[in-house]
């Protein structure tokens, strides 16, 4: 696997020019599009759905589009971002009746999958299925709520999944999402994430190129 | 008011690059943007919240923008979207249970306020209300589905809603939304609407501005 | 029938002497005890359960209690509440999914039955069960949400429904709830209502004996 | 169409030797087989699925299957029931969202359709749809409950549906459910249905043949 | 307690012909009636229900009936299932806010309690309860999807359950439901499992006391 | 922090006459008034909202007010206790999809936040926001159900929280709840609780002041 990854999340681009702004920040070097779906029903918000991501594709983005679904119930949602081009699709434990099978029916429809973990839920979620995530996404703020800041406990909880990972010897990316900027984003991977969402930190800053250049200069220091 | 309004729908534009096309729909002569909100419960889609009608207004589409909710439950996205910059939001009276205090809401905020009529959903539900709703949107597909044509019994409801307004004598909008072409506008209009949402049959022909003109011929012919 | 009842809604008594207060108006004049069941579900607001009825017959209370239930669903809470000593339960027809059954319900735990009508409810739910009801309650405001005033379309329902009672020729109290004060009951009497829930204008008033005896003139006036 | 027909519930049949105690009451002259589907949502007990129906087909029952949905939601059993054999569908219009588009949907999956009016459902949900409903079932107890007995209002209400089909001339079947007897489904006939639902009736009787018999007997009466 | 114990699962059985072919599975050798309990809620089908339990009692089985309810909520349907004749109770504890609770009212029916775990479901569940079951079920497939094999992920599941069991020393039985066949029933039972449910492997099977008797024959491996 | 504090719960005063009984249970040495409020949806039992905590308060009550939130969801209704005089608001993490915020969410509103554990609840919600509660609730009966003693397993999950806290070196109160008696509050504070909720025991104790100090005399042997 690529060491790091970064993924700015799409919440923070343009709507109005999207095709645009997402190949800008691709150009100034992020690897992944970060995909933010909410339902106003799992959170308290309504963002946008399988068409915006058709769209992306259709204005010939190739990068891996990473679909993080805040929604419940979950499993009507995924064969309609599968078809409309998402590469890897990530779901809250809480948001599914049958947490196994809404893994296997992302990976039937080609994509990665993985669960993702609010700021208080707790990792035993994981304990069947370890083997069967691409992805475990930490969430470090509350999905759905503005204005906040990185949540300190979660690095912690990065590590004891790092622990779980290595473990296993599995492929399994460890991402992380919210408040994440150039001055944590060093402690947070050394604390063990190799994925990195990042939204207002890349797309409010002048330059996303530098930005994204000092992420990984951070991250090269830990890697180093 | 205007006697003729055409409000393209949203979803059949090019979300990679939705600025310039809305922006080319109004140039070429549409009256109002249409914006179609599902939440994957009230319909089995997802498609655009609050902050992609905030991208529009911030790349400076001063067009009135037509909010159509068809989510359940109602309340919580009306502030979202008053301040998002709508300026008519309707809903549908089966997915809130205060119906009229909704309708007060939307007014209160700022914006105009309409109900949504379901192909099978009866009139009953204005019977208390005509007073303090703008606009009356009736359905003529079901919505959320796709692939729908033009349901003709829509003809003898619009006719229906069109004698309630004018008994009322209040300017009160009635719009229609669902299948509706070149071919069939007129016959529409015929039955008493005068505000038409139209999506495929504008974004997806050759050249928007013929499409609208020919659009208001048949309009101008019922009128004449 | 009493020809006006008058039933102070038990909201804008003090709860913390709610005993000696509901006494104190009962010996004010007012004649029967309006008791309005919020569950934050279906209003959003949390009001008092059946405990409190039950505390209001063991401190002595011998007059009707009028429970009105703004809760969904309701069948579970009848029972509760015929145990502890409600005579008249009313419910919303929208928060029940076998009206006719909750009807039956009720009357077979020995209370009046009665549907609630939201200001925008159409009266069409009555068509199939005019001779189960012993109360029809027209809702003058949206239930659940402060600060509202008497909306007038209710004047027209009012008349609405007084004339199915007459026609029918059954003992069906028609009752009004919300705004209502000693400036607009001769008015809303007029229209054909015949028991009126006050709130505020009854218990935020510095004498209710005199409030009350306001009340009786306006209506004597329409009555006369 | 065949002038009555008379549909046993199959909720009165042997569960344990249900092929067997279907082709009995069908050689004692039953014309449709009436499938009761509960959900323990839409109605307080739970019944039986697309399973028990297929099997009733596989054992080389060939009548008409009227499967009578009360359930909530709809859509996704009627591809299941549709597979599993069924040749009616009916359904509660409260319990979707989408009236139009589900009763569109039982017919693209080649059954006919059909709604179903509790005690005290109102009739306006015909206003729009009576040119697609195969079917209009009045429930004269409410479903899901037991020990009821036939509510009088019903026949005023059948007079009502009747009168909307033979002004629409369509060939729609009015069918009641609920406490149908020898002694009442004259009455019930006289006042406009001709597709009759009983249970208990037929198959707590000690001849189905005899009971059947005398049933078209009644029917005899009124149609001559 | 007997050591081991097969319970055909009857969603696998003729249901028109059920409590024939119930007799025959125990005659063959089966110890209890696997009872499958779906609801289109919790599990996206719709199966059988109280009074197909009691059809097998009415016909004379004597055998325990094992219900295993897919259902949310689940406490209504305890008193239904108690009387309608279930020997074993059990459901999920993601289906019921208060855990503790249901395990109480089912043994207050007079049932045997248990909880099922769905694949992806952590153990903590029975961190406080394990004193109140009788059963602890273990799903290795996800229930209410159908074509699915054993996931082998559960033997390690079955172990840990098998060590907190033999820890309490409590007399729980250790259940095991999903793709079980003659092939792997040693190895699950070498695991931990002493209770087996089958469905297609001996249902479809050409003789079901071959099928079970093979079983058997693995399982003597097993435990010699 | 003080080292035992007694909590009354007001389900077991006199609702006629609250502000009084509430003044008595404090003058007869209670700390604190624990509020119980039940929805009738995450419990079967409707009580009292915050209109009631506000009487108190207007009343003259300065004592601590325990908000005890038996309430899905939980967040709309934080707001308004917090205006209405709450000092402490608990809730149950199984009722909140976002539990970190809706710590954070009382917090900001100026109370203390606690999570409530039900019997069979694991304690792993704790894992990463111990640094966020003030208070964990721990129940001893299962709420909203009438007539329960308390439930033994208890003492060993009050010794499990009472080493975290204790291990975490917070300032964090262990309450219980549910069956505490005289006879029993001793062995109860032995497992670790610091906080006592008593309903009945207290309240239909015929000398509230006796059975207070005699529940402080079996505190002070276990303290002692």
């Amino acid at each position: 696997m690529q060491p790091y990854l970064i993924a700015p999340s799409i919440l923070s681009a343009d709507f109005a020019r999207l095709g645009e702004d997402v190949n800008e920040v691709l150009a100034a070097g992020a690897d992944v599009v970060h995909f933010d779906v909410m339902d106003n029903h799992y959170v308290p918000n309504l963002t946008i759905g399988p068409m915006v991501c058709q769209a992306l594709r259709n204005y010939g983005i190739t990068a891996p589009i990473d679909v993080h679904l805040m929604v419940e119930p979950v499993d009507s949602l995924v064969p309609q971002f599968a078809k409309a081009g998402a590469s890897i699709i990530t779901f809250h434990p809480e948001a599914s009746k049958h947490i196994d099978r809404t893994l296997q029916l992302i990976k039937d429809h080609g994509c990665q999958a993985g669960l993702v973990f609010n700021p208080a839920t707790p990792l035993s979620y994981l304990d069947y299925v370890l083997d069967k995530v691409d992805v475990v996404l930490l969430m470090s703020v509350n999905p759905g709520f503005g204005g906040q800041k990185f949540i300190p406990a979660t690095l912690d909880k990065l590590a004891a999944v790092r622990q779980l990972i290595d473990h296993s010897g599995l492929p399994i990316r460890l991402e992380i999402d919210g408040g994440v900027t150039v001055a944590n984003i060093g402690e947070i991977a050394a604390a063990g994430a190799d994925m990195f969402v990042a939204g207002s930190a890349i797309f409010n800053s002048p330059d996303y190129a530098a930005t994204i250049a000092q992420m990984r200069q951070q991250l090269a220091a830990v890697a180093g």
